[in-house]
């Protein structure tokens, strides 16, 4: 797919966004759905969802929109969620705890396989299904089982040491739980689940 | 500061990124800093930096850079973070246990003052430093208590339900935890914190 490097990164950001309401209206017994009725559902106008729906191909017709099903098959495929992407989790923290017991990664393309932490007092205990491993090993354990996406939840003082493991491991891509911004190399990347810059956001607009 | 409506979402959105920024170098004893070391940390350009903080006035002298103390004043006041707003967290499984024990909202303008479930064996339990309250009461209690941000840790099919009690309590601005999409009154925002959403928005990336 040489057309994914034409692709704007702010475009790629929505299409999760409308798979996910796509997959809502599936579980709901909807069958088709319009780029109007997806604006108002997500709050984006929907001559924009047309625009970037239209980057990856033809998915509606003029006046009848478009077929649930189909649609949302076609953005698991772009997004590379068709299959299943192991996950490996980094400090076993209550953040780390909250993620290895969600249930949300299901259908979604993601499943947690293993989970690690350096406290001794917590390697060898459970947490949900899995085992904590220590990170001792980690590097080694991350690239033998060929991994690519990994899940920080360490404290902000430690997390740049650990992303360089992780990256040393040859993930390419960390959901990053840490309140501080990573210097990654290039090539892998790193999105930011920091409660508080989604709180700032919003109080920028309270009275 | 009739100043706000004029400026696009886009940026402010990138203002807690910055902020984030500024206070690490701070806690790391930097006094100065520049656009060009700001977007090298971020991978945001350094043109876009001085645009976006240009919209709010001048913080930069050409040649000395930026002070860090005093960027970082005028920013937690733009996004009305150098006070602090009181949060509610509802639904208290593992990612509001999470949450209520969180220390990161320490000195990024938040602090969790009460929680909430609907579960008759949770409501009474300790979680954290709170007692967890039931929902039964939540929109009086919360509208007496003024509280003007929630965060939604419910499952998926509850949070549409439960976000309407909220706008109905006076809550203006929810962080959403529940891995769906909420229909909301003008004047109510949104963020969204799905991990399915960050890893999906890598994955599209990866080989």
């Amino acid at each position: 797919m040489t057309i994914k490097q034409e692709i704007p990164d702010i475009i790629v950001s929505r299409l999760p966004v409308y798979l996910r309401a796509l997959q809502h209206m599936q579980n709901q017994g909807q069958q088709t759905t319009s780029s109007q009725e997806l604006g108002e559902r997500l709050g984006i106008s929907a001559a924009q969802i047309r625009k970037d729906l239209s980057q990856f191909g033809e998915f509606g017709k003029q006046g009848t929109g478009y077929n649930i099903a189909f649609l949302y098959a076609k953005l698991r495929e772009i997004l590379k969620v068709e299959r299943v992407w192991d996950l490996a989790i980094v400090g076993m923290g209550d953040m780390g705890h909250a993620l290895a017991r969600y249930s949300g990664f299901k259908d979604r393309g993601f499943r947690v396989v293993m989970v690690f932490d350096n406290d001794p007092a917590k390697i060898g205990q459970q947490a949900g299904a899995f085992t904590i491993l220590t990170v001792a090993d980690m590097v080694e354990t991350i690239r033998k089982a060929g991994i690519k996406i990994a899940m920080l939840c360490v404290p902000a003082s430690a997390a740049q040491g650990v992303a360089n493991k992780l990256v040393e491991a040859g993930v390419k891509a960390i959901l990053n739980y840490a309140p501080i911004s990573l210097n990654m190399p290039k090539g892998v990347r790193v999105q930011y689940l920091d409660p508080s810059i989604g709180l700032q956001r919003m109080a920028y607009y309270l009275d």
